[in-house]
């Protein structure tokens, strides 16, 4: 009987899932089921081959039951096997988990009373968790934080000047993609160099989720997302910064609940909202109308905005690094934020920047920048390597 | 029967008020009536004296009331006059309206119709306008407006991520504090010189409510302020700004409704919400408690982000000049600002900051630094001269 290490990232929508050998070294099957709650379908790697699988089930079924159905197809394609551990992406660790943290009783039920914080997110996360308990139980379970990263910064980056009351019960600004700039900041020392490393470095996930973190001595001082994952940068889907005397206006003239504006400020704004498009970058590059030329304008606008104020917070630049999904894949969009930051010394590479060079800027730089693709994944089975005995 | 010009701000606690001979040179009266609604008190200076009167009808009359009494109380001060034009500060002008406009009809219906956008000013505005046409029938009348100075802003730094309907309706970032930007832009050239005035310049105006404006050729390219005037910076009771999420939180967890989310946002947060003390600068400064010192910090690193934000928008940063009450009489904000941009090649002169001088940098400063005192009474005053035949 095989010993694997399971890792899984679930959304609402998407199952990630990975299994590595006991040592961490081979990664024998990976893959993910999309689809949640529409018409799920399993894509599952492994051994240089690609299936494709569909569940037999009601197609409305939820995370636990799709996840049930993976272990079972795993067992089955893989032979026997015993999950030695399992390590679980949770985008809310609240104030209290800095770390990855095995699971109990006493953590779940604290991880529970964070969902309203992250009701998107979170009650997702702990099915998964909740799943590999029932299939397999007593397997050690680890969760992994997408806000436990940002703990080191300064008090004043994790404050709104909200009244104290509000901030003590956790009202904060907390930060999201953490693994990935967890990853980021422990390649950093060999894609740039020692020095580096431990300067001044913003780093841009830009996907359909989209942040920065400002890093210095290689620990987040300051991040664009804060209570929730709707702040910050313009997304997808997603509003990023906005007044929230809109919000209020919204629900006056418009008599718009909670539901309502998640929908509208989560699900229908950003690219696609600006656009009338398409929430994908590629689309929105790949098209002639002034709509989505918009959008990819208001979308560079904003990171230029962020990049400056989160300079202001480091006291100066000396990295910029690019990753996710467009900032991995979308030169056009690196070109144009990098032109933007010519007042700060960054002189770009156009050519290394084309050829998805890992950097992209000039020799006399000022600012180095870079594009290092993320791992969340690598991050968790660190972790669970760290955490297994 | 002397001839006059009148100028009034009407807030909704405030009345302020100046009258100027019909050439606009002397200042013939000023003043203001405060407590509006609780215990209206008029405080007038004329002639080198200063007078304080109380109204003897109920102390919860309403704005129009309180002008008519001020128009009685001025007439029987100063002798018989007529008043042959008066000009408002009228907080919001839309989309439409980007230069002082002649009241009529048709305009005074535009400008109701955006009371839904600035619910707490301008129906307080407009009672204004309102009054003194009661009281002086067909007298001209101009609205100078605090949103027209940033018109010039390229569409990107209009829009927010907002799906394309909600901006076609006017769900815009007007920004605000436009008569007091205008009036700084216009003594750049004299303070620091034609070729600083025409460069990358952040005014800060920094009082109760609080906003920077970015300015490039003397014109607003970027500003704080968004749809309302809650976003941005930290300010005396105002949040600045914050998540969406926190406001879909607080409607979800403690089934908050738009009245109650204003209060707790525009009037229990900012200085005054994250101390617990007070929305006053110069308490907290005084303050030895921790929770002061915090709020103070925090309000500093706003403006610090925000600086950054607006110096990328600009692609760098010649000059940075204070204003309003905190900029122009609390040195150790400035000087905790300046400080900041150290980075930024910002040289702070401690001596000529502490000594209240117009210039605060360093001769090698790479940033010149000034205190400007704001003045938006004499914008106005020109725009009654401008369009007054």
């Amino acid at each position: 009987m095989s010993r694997v290490l399971l890792i899984l990232n679930t959304g609402s929508s998407t199952i990630k899932f990975a299994l590595h050998g006991e040592d961490g070294q081979a990664r024998i099957a990976h893959g993910l089921i999309d689809g949640v709650g529409r018409a799920p379908r399993l894509i599952l790697h492994r051994a240089g081959e690609v299936q494709e699988m569909h569940p037999d089930f009601a197609e409305d079924a939820g995370t636990e039951a799709l996840i049930d159905w993976l272990l079972t197809v795993l067992s089955d394609a893989l032979g026997p096997m015993e999950v030695v551990a399992a390590g679980h992406r949770v985008v809310h660790g609240g104030r209290e988990f800095a770390a990855p943290t095995q699971i109990t009783d006493a953590v779940m039920a604290k991880l529970r009373r964070l969902c309203p914080l992250a009701p998107g997110h979170q009650p997702y996360n702990l099915a998964g968790i909740e799943a590999v308990a029932r299939h397999w139980p007593g397997t050690r379970q680890i969760a992994c934080f997408d806000t436990a990263f940002h703990q080191s910064r300064p008090r004043v980056a994790q404050l709104y000047a909200l009244p104290r009351a509000l901030s003590d019960e956790g009202i904060l600004r907390y930060g999201f993609h953490g693994l990935s700039y967890d990853h980021i900041a422990g390649r950093l020392p060999d894609v740039l160099s020692e020095r580096l490393a431990q300067g001044r470095v913003i780093v841009a996930h830009l996907g359909s989720g989209a942040s920065l973190c400002a890093l210095q001595g290689g620990k987040s001082v300051e991040t664009t997302m804060g209570f929730t994952a709707l702040d910050g940068l313009m997304m997808g889907t997603r509003c990023g910064q906005i007044d929230p005397g809109v919000v209020l206006h919204l629900m006056r003239e418009k008599a718009m609940d909670a539901d309502g504006l998640e929908r509208l400020l989560g699900r229908e704004s950003g690219l696609l909202g600006v656009s009338g498009i398409s929430p994908d970058m590629r689309d929105l590059l790949a098209s002639p109308a002034p709509e989505a030329a918009e959008a990819v304008a208001l979308f560079v606008h904003m990171i230029l905005r962020q990049i400056g104020a989160l300079s202001a917070t480091l006291g100066g630049l000396d990295a910029l690094v690019f990753t996710a999904g467009i900032g991995e894949h979308a030169p056009e969009i690196r070109a144009r934020v990098m032109d933007g930051l010519g007042w700060f010394g960054l002189v770009p590479d156009a050519a290394a920047n084309q050829a998805q060079d890992t950097v992209i800027s000039a020799p006399e730089s000022r600012v180095v920048t870079a594009v290092i693709p993320t791992d969340e994944e690598a991050v968790i089975l660190r972790a669970l390597l760290a955490l297994t005995p």
